[in-house]
């Protein structure tokens, strides 16, 4: 049952490379297997500081006073700080990279001002010469609260008594202020066609609730900070993270200091996932490294890592589905709430966006809220909003197919979209591999081998995820072997460095291994923006491209003084430069490179890009589960997963990506959740009691890699990320419902919530928490 | 009688600059004086191993074997290395930068193979676990030896009968190999006009022999290194240098690897001034390291600075110029014999081409010989070789000018050298300022002061230096609060940093402290020389200045899309764009970087350069001195240095070049020298023992900058670092020639050596040591 490790792709793209397709072994290989690979904790400057952070104990509670005069005076604390050193920032939305950020709600997620909004918000934070001291002191840290009721849900939230978390806020709908006080930060809705006549015409309407729960991303890496602010007013910052530099540029919003102030140095970063663009505790070493004039350095332990950063929403949500008896989706309807967490900004947007992206829909109407919570600020979460919207909406569709007694890789043929399809949220879609992946899937041994047992069912699921461009740097030094050194600016989350220099040394016809990448600081290289959106493979290469192009240009200008000509007399491909007059006149990119001192000098070659034509991925889900009938446990007995990467530059990379993205996708679909008791505490906060899964969850994951080649790349590259995690949801809910004959609508389908169902369903009725 | 620190400039370029020419404060300078900079020694990686050498106790020996084996049991000891470990490199000649290196020879110093040269010469290396544990190890190897007479002194090396260093050796000629076997590695000769016709003209002739000693840097940081060969087989090597490519590829050499297996990471630098380019533990560690799979770190002791590294050849030399009663020069001859140390190259290249440079000659004749001697291999040491020749030219000048009684000053002025003078060595001067130098003297009120005491005399002389200009690299990120971030190559031995970004904030008209530099490591940044040659405010200067106007040629696409016109249509001067059809419309460089995220991205300018105007510098020092007759010793009393800076970038940092290159001087005028037993063992071995000037011993120096603009830098920037350390020897000896009334011909002019000079006037005799 257990698939092997050897995966077909099905190579739709039909141009050869040399480098590209290829897998070599990464260039940092070594390092992280050995041990030597430098992480946030490695850090260790002399006269460190550690600094602790004092968290709300209360769900929802007003901040009366702090006293800090007692945990100053135990020796060995050197500073302590709480939101008064940090510059009261005006309620002003400022684009930081990819979202618009209200400044005054990221300082106050930094520290609490006036109120802690979740437990686990940061109140204040203490340095001091070790460990215990800093602990210590935090116990001696007087905070006066007055606990208020605080909402944990988000239909709770958005009911006209709730309890109100941002007393001063008011509701935007469609973009306008509508004056009234909610925790609704905001309603958006995408409107296509006409959606009543549309279900009108429907043979057959399905109309389902749905529930995600609060999952986190998971990372190994505890967030790690060391922050050293120089008396000369230079502050440096070394941490993990997915982007240096917007980092540096949140700290110096933060801070109210200017971005040049400020070097950030990213170290090597043990999971992302979304979860390491955030701020949490850089201003903090920040502020108290100022204070003291010593460097100080944060740790976060697993529970202040789950109750103190940022887990992705969760989501109420109602989708209705009209289709034809032949399999043509008339309308659909879908209405989303998303929790924010105790801030606004939930990835509504995204969810909205991709809910019904996989589909050509003549009429649709998407609905969506931002809603705030007691519960941490809601960060990026791989495919961020995706994975809830179209668990909803899959859930839907395989219940039509269901009903209409339609196979369901025919029926997402049958209202596929396309090249030229105009989404519901406005886009039309450029040349896409939705098709191409579900004609995959219905060609794969998987989608037609027998269950071969009882209790077991099959599902599958489509997703998508747009992927996205963004700046990105990249310099090319070459060395007088042949061989270059490649500076970029994109953290290594899984692999860039070598997908990255794979796309250079295809320009530069040299091998890969010829090419020696470096993550720079952001003192070393060209802003370059996060390590997220599947862009780093996409958007990096572009500039690792076009900084080659540029290498090839000036090289073309030494091979001509070489052959005593001028450059335009001279071609480049393949790593062979040739006389054009005189194509057996020959001279390898090394043959030029050993030259260089004596044609001119050192040689160099930049670029900057700011790509738009990321294309956007597809992927088709397709797995079987075992449900125990007696104890409710799910068993994923096989699982593939089939993508369209455009080109997959490292195919071991996209292979592992997939994996990554679909074992997230299973716990999230069968365990994982944030367990609150009714004052808002989080009860599981340790990975023995989050239940993420394990290898001996798991069977391997069967990957099929499509390439359908992205016109917006020179190798046809799409981000391949982050899609894997929007189908399993959805693919594990419709299997566990074949599986029990109960239609599944709210995650994590655990052993409880799956029996409770099946004893819901026996008992005539409905399940619900 | 102590000159303060305000100096005249005598600003002879017309330009006004808004950043060249102030004097901010470094951007290093709160690392600097807080002890966070990071030098060679504060690396400090997990598990790092201790290297420690074993060095010749003979100063010339046969090693007929080498036993590790109880080193290599010592409990503690992780690994033993000796020449056997190195690869044997063939007797080929490379060109490594600057100079021509015999790889063999290189190898051979860096581990001694079948004989030891000098005492001191590394024979083996060990890494243990601490320094107590190597040390001991060192003890436990067996070594045999085979003593050999050696020779110490330049004369005694030249003999017929000479013992040989090196026996398969044969002395070249003029460029061709004579066959024969001698401790002359090479003599090489420049001939203009007909001397013997000139000095037939001559009223007056003078001719004089002339000795200096072994001196070394006496820089304050002994050599530090850390190197480690990870287990893919990449090498990196942590350690101060004056320059970190050369360092780089030097290592590849040495152990037959190519160099983009290398990152060779420049740390801060505690002093070079020519000692920091050679290789000494690089190769051992990095040897030792890939023999432990550790880092291994070696720190030298001071002994071993002195004993194991370069200083400055010892020469003789003998010097004859005629001229006729009102001054004028007819005929000039020298022949000098520098001691190359262990292996040939002595850098008697330079000291003959620079000997005489201060004057334009119709007639001249210079020979020139490498001899090897049983000392360390010479390194370069500030202008190499030309403080030695010039010592010998200017005592001849000052003696003829005392002889036909005419001014000195006003003798070199009718003599001196000037743009389209041809050089007895071949080449033509440029625009140089030589004579505005001497003018300047002639100026000075030191000139006139009164000596104001017996056993007074005063001295001058002048001196020059070519400077070089070679390879460097630079690129410049701009940030979006209009500050930048420059990257550039070069180590900074003495504020390059900041005169490296001064050049960048005058041309992109923005301040420098909105310049943020950063010094980078072979993988960051391209191709970059060594700092030496006086080259860094130079070359890496021009890298700068190219790097700027290649953002500026962006941000002039920025504007125009600001503008919604094309880039031609754009000007920029001063920090500001306009629009030239309408000059009114302006943007500023910080407003135009504000913007750059939404007119196309990140914006990274680069450059790299190879530059050939560097120009020439000159100086001319007036000193006075009084020399007790009862002690021997001299007192400095007052000292003015006058010197050519093209454009002082820095004032300050200038003023620090000439006030340190006079002090080194001093020293090696006065007391500097390797004091060797009959054995060849060096005697004084501590800083104790080898004397060099502390500030009791010196007055203030003052410093008068000329500036005589090169035309080969934008800015008319020369070199400035090395060409101080060329007058003051024969400035001081002239001045103590004076005092005394007996010409001094050697150096140090200790108090012992100006006691046994008197005591021979007295006698009436010449004195020899």
């Amino acid at each position: 049952m257990v698939a092997n490790l050897t995966n077909s792709n099905i190579v739709l793209s039909t141009k050869q490379y040399k480098v590209i397709g290829t897998r070599p072994i990464r260039h940092d290989g070594t390092d992280r297997v050995t041990g030597r690979a430098m992480y946030g904790a490695d850090i260790k400057l002399p006269g460190t500081l550690t600094c602790k952070v004092l968290r709300s104990p209360h769900a929802h509670a007003r901040i009366k006073s702090i006293n800090t005069r007692k945990a100053e005076a135990l020796p060995g604390v050197k500073a302590v700080v709480t939101a008064k050193d940090l510059p009261r920032l005006a309620d002003k939305v400022e684009q930081m990279g990819e979202s618009a950020v209200n400044l005054r709600f990221l300082s106050d997620n930094i520290l609490a001002r006036d109120k802690a909004l979740y437990r686990g918000h940061a109140v204040a934070a203490v340095a001091a010469t070790d460990q215990y001291i800093a602990e210590e002191a935090l116990k001696l840290i007087e905070v006066e609260y007055e606990v208020l009721p605080a909402v944990l849900n988000v239909l709770d939230a958005m009911r006209d008594d709730a309890p109100l978390l941002h007393e001063d806020f008011t509701m935007k709908e469609f973009g306008k202020d509508t004056g009234k006080r909610s925790n609704i930060a905001s309603r958006d809705q995408f409107i296509k066609g006409d959606v009543k006549a549309g279900f009108a015409q429907a043979d057959v309407v399905i109309e389902r609730e749905f529930d995600t729960a609060t999952v986190h991303q998971g990372y190994i890496e505890p967030h790690a900070v060391t922050a050293f602010w120089n008396a000369d007013g230079r502050l440096t910052v070394w941490a993990s993270t997915q982007g240096a530099f917007l980092a540096r540029d949140t700290i110096a919003q933060v801070l109210d200091i200017p971005v040049s102030e400020i070097t950030y140095i990213p170290t090597e970063i043990g999971g992302g996932f979304g979860g390491k663009i955030n701020l949490y505790a850089e201003p903090l070493c920040a502020l108290l490294s100022r204070k003291t004039g010593k460097p100080v350095k944060s740790v976060m332990t697993r529970a202040e890592v789950l109750e103190g950063t940022g887990p992705t929403p969760g989501t109420h949500m109602r989708v209705k589905i009209g289709a034809t008896k032949d399999g043509k989706i008339t309308a659909a309807e879908g209405w989303f709430a998303y929790e924010a967490g105790a801030y606004p900004g939930s990835a509504i947007g995204a969810g909205l966006q991709c809910a019904f992206a996989p589909y050509d829909l003549l009429n649709g109407l998407l609905d969506g809220f931002d809603v705030v919570v007691n519960k941490p600020k809601s960060a990026a979460y791989r495919a961020p909003g995706a994975p809830q919207s179209e668990f909803a909406v899959e859930c839907v569709v395989d219940e039509i197919c269901e009903k209409i007694g339609m196979d369901p890789i025919e029926f997402r043929l049958k209202n596929a979209a396309k090249e030229g399809t105009v989404r519901v949220d406005g886009p039309t879609f450029p040349r896409i591999g939705g098709i191409e992946c579900l004609e995959a899937a219905k060609a794969h041994e998987h989608y037609r081998a027998p269950l071969g047992g009882p209790n077991r069912g099959r599902g599958m699921a489509i997703g998508f995820w747009f992927n996205v461009g963004l700046a990105s740097s990249c310099t090319i030094s070459v060395n007088n072997d042949g061989a270059v050194n490649l500076l970029e600016g994109s953290s290594d989350l899984a692999g860039s460095r070598t997908a990255v220099s794979m796309q250079a040394a295809e320009i530069l016809g040299i091998g890969v291994y010829d090419v020696h990448p470096k993550v720079g600081d952001t003192d070393e290289i060209g802003w370059t923006h996060v390590s997220g959106g599947s862009r780093t493979t996409y958007a990096t290469g572009i500039a690792a491209i076009e900084a080659s192009y540029d290498v090839i240009r000036q090289m073309k200008d030494r091979a001509a003084l070489m052959w005593e000509t001028s450059a335009e007399n001279v071609d480049f491909a393949d790593g062979v430069f040739t006389l054009k007059a005189n194509p057996k006149e020959k001279l390898t990119f090394k043959e030029v490179a050993a030259k260089l001192m004596s044609t001119g000098g050192p040689l160099v070659g930049r670029a900057t890009v700011d790509p738009t034509g990321h294309g956007g991925a597809f992927a088709v889900h397709l797995v079987d589960v075992e449900v125990d009938p007696e104890t409710g446990k799910t068993q994923v007995l096989r699982y593939t997963a089939i993508q369209d990467a455009g080109k997959a530059v490292h195919p071991s990379y996209v292979e592992g990506q997939i994996q990554g993205g679909v074992v997230q996708g299973v716990g999230y679909a069968l365990n994982e959740e944030y367990f609150y008791d009714e004052k808002g505490r989080m009860m599981n906060t340790s990975l023995l009691d989050y239940r993420m899964p394990t290898a001996l969850d798991l069977p391997m994951i069967s990957t099929v890699i499509v390439e359908v080649a992205n016109p917006g790349h020179p190798f046809g590259v799409r981000g391949v990320g982050e899609v894997p995690i929007v189908p399993p949801l959805a693919a594990i809910a419709n299997a566990v419902s074949h599986a029990t004959g109960v239609r599944m609508n709210r995650l994590p389908m655990n052993p409880g919530h799956i029996l409770e169902t099946l004893l819901a369903k026996k008992n005539g009725g409905r399940s619900r928490k």
